[in-house]
């Protein structure tokens, strides 16, 4: 211990120092106040889950990425892999939980990957799902809800692709692609971000579907127009298509509720490219896709009315989606997002001029905080000089100062390490000049 | 995966479904808004930390006691076992962090113990520290924040017991207790709790200090009074003591911070009896015990000016304390102290009387939640009848009706599940009704 300590974090995990602190803490809360709004409750699961919970579920490669390991009673056990098993879990265990279920997480989750730019082994996934019904209300509620989150969080460039996995399965019909080249068909589809249109074809021929189907494959998912102009082609296609045909319903009963909660049509796009790669899907799907930094969509999900009832022995529909916590974060950061300069929670430094004017720095300290307004009153050894330097290096905003001048004639010099400006108040003033300033910082 | 599948929890391990998530959160929420309004920022460290950064910090007991396994890449990792080595190593690999820095970490820490009443091997730590400097204005402020939250929670008897290592240095001088025979001192006083003076005694004949000495430390430790005659007497006995002084001096000065920022001197306990088993504190040591019910300290921590320096290879004086988050949890659920019947963050269920009436629902969903009032909109398939039952089950507290008859008058009825009460209102009077009934609810 005595010896030089090179101190070391893991590959792949990260520290959130103060300023990345609260910016995650802003969009996090304001995430949770939204989904609450919507009628939302919160869940958490433990990190650790049995090996025998987590195996199994989304194939070998995700088994091999889990985080596992013997415990010292000889039990087999894994990381949180994702937020979606142990929602599976929880279904089975609690029979008592009244549905619909509609619940939020926000936890980390570990991948045993390597490290790469933006990807993490350690990292924070936010799902909402409702369990327990099969309306289609409860996918409008999650769409409404998160068009209002990223609205909220001040993003103006989005859009909100939708399809439904009943419309693919009817194209496949209509196109006589047999049932097992559906999953070929999906997969295909899902890549149309990186290859459009003439990739995607080619995906299709690769993957054993004749040239004449995949050609008609992608005459169908190119209709274009708007959204009505869209479903109106999609029904003609899919009318002798059945479960094509229920597709199409369930998507105009999506429009007709986000209409209703005044979602504005410009936001929504009923796309038939969009597929969602995983094979779990059973209705609608829906992905959010910014238009600047391209960085691929920030939200993703689907309804899955088979899977928790495959992992739980539950039987029961669900639709959820994810929002990818970190890449919103990094948007926001790229794109300026962030509300003026918020990089610091302290409000306020209250510097100490001496030792004899400490108790007076304290007094106006506990005034303040009475006000809460969130104070810091500097208790290191250094000059005024070094004080304003801490304040200057933690972002605070304001800082206030009392020597002994301003002691003798009950004052206080407030400056505003933004724009340089600094004045003498009153006690009595001193407060409500802090909140002005604040409020005119955006604080 | 089609057989029975029967789920199970990793034991020691828990899921936190909604009601006990929004206790959790309250509190939480509460802890660090007043930690920020007294300056502190937020801090997050990996749960996995590299094996060599955890081993050997607090022994072999606490190296046993940590979750660790080899990667694929073969490195050796261990997941979070405390609050303070992470601390450590970030205040070592960023010291570019503007000193004093004051955090606090609210995140899971694990233990690979056996699982009993009330002991998890996945629990919750909260801690705040002040790392950077020496002064004791920075212990004054963690006790004040402290008290601070404890009233707010609705805390009434308790007690802070405070003490400085100094002095009990101090008195092990002027016994005649080598230094050697400290820590036998320090441990032995520290059952005070559970052995009383006798059993303290005892204790101290047993760790090898002679009856005479032992007899003499008692006689020091049994000082009683105010906590002005307590240290008016502990300056008598330390007089010949430098370091005993030492340790007054800072007592002085924390009690005179203390009544600066208005702690009641009724909550504050100057006590000799207090030490604080572990080894590294250096000043001033405090708890908190409650009264009812019998549980122990609920926050402890003191100062520990050589502790990051022997982790982390960098002289960084420091005083902190932890929060006992769940044993608080655990009594204000047994003393019934959350709010009015705080069990879910829904304030509001809109039934749907039948699907010609979804659309008047829908609308007044929007137009409650655009007020801020958190709503779920009824979206299974049950009777009016089900629909009630599933806002008892979750203990929403206000149920909105919408049948016919009230759509053809352009009415809501409001139910009040917690009075019984039912009135009929016009849309105008809704939202006004139900942030009446919700603030009359205590909600």
């Amino acid at each position: 211990m005595s010896q030089k300590f090179k101190p070391r974090i893991y590959k792949g995990t990260r520290d959130f120092l103060a300023e990345q602190m609260v910016k995650r803490q802003y969009v996090i809360h304001l995430i949770e106040k939204t989904f609450e709004k919507y009628g939302f409750e919160p869940l958490e699961t433990p990190t650790l889950e049995l090996w025998e919970t987590l195996s199994g579920k989304y194939g070998e490669e995700a088994d091999r990425l889990t985080y596992r390991f013997i415990d010292r009673g000889n039990r087999e056990v894994g990381l949180r892999y994702d937020l979606t098993v142990p929602l599976s879990r929880v279904i089975a265990m609690y029979p008592q939980i009244p549905k619909p279920f509609k619940r939020y997480q926000i936890q980390p989750v570990w991948r045993a990957d390597k490290p790469q730019k933006g990807r993490f082994r350690e990292f924070y996934q936010c799902d909402i799902d409702v369990v327990g019904t099969v309306s289609i209300l409860a996918d409008a509620e999650i769409l409404t809800a998160i068009f209002e989150i990223l609205t909220q969080l001040g993003f103006k460039d989005f859009v909100m692709r939708m399809n439904n996995r009943k419309i693919l399965k009817g194209i496949a019909e209509v196109s006589g692609i047999a049932s097992e080249q559906e999953g070929i068909m999906a997969r295909s589809i899902d890549k149309f971000d990186k290859i459009r249109q003439e990739g995607v074809e080619a995906e299709l021929i690769k993957g054993g579907i004749e040239i004449e189907k995949s050609k008609k494959i992608i005459n169908i998912l190119r209709i274009s127009g708007t959204n009505t102009e869209r479903l109106a082609a999609a029904i003609k296609i899919l009318k002798s298509s059945e479960i094509g045909m229920r597709g199409i319903e369930e998507t105009k009963e999506l429009f007709h509720y986000l209409k209703l909660y005044e979602v504005p049509e410009k936001f929504l796009l009923f796309d038939l490219f969009l597929s969602r790669g995983l094979d779990y899907y059973t209705g609608p799907i829906y992905e959010t896709a910014v238009e600047e930094p391209k960085i691929g969509s920030i939200t993703g999900g689907g309804r899955y009315d088979n899977l928790i009832g495959m992992f739980s022995g539950t039987d029961s529909p669900a639709t959820g989606c994810s929002i990818g916590l970190e890449r919103i974060i990094t948007v926001m950061e790229e794109m300026q997002m962030f509300p003026n300069q918020l990089k610091t929670s302290i409000q306020v430094l209250v510097t100490v001029f001496d030792p004899n004017t400490l108790d007076y720095s304290i007094k106006i300290t506990k005034k303040l905080r009475d006000s809460n307004i969130y104070t810091e009153i500097y208790c290191g050894v250094s000059t005024l000089r070094g004080q304003f330097g801490l304040a200057n290096d933690k972002s605070i905003p304001l800082v206030i100062i009392a020597g002994p001048d301003e002691i003798e004639r009950n004052q206080f010099n407030l400056k505003n390490m933004r724009t340089g400006e600094q004045s003498t108040f009153s006690l009595e003033d001193l407060i409500e000049q802090v909140k002005f300033q604040l409020k005119s910082l955006g604080s």
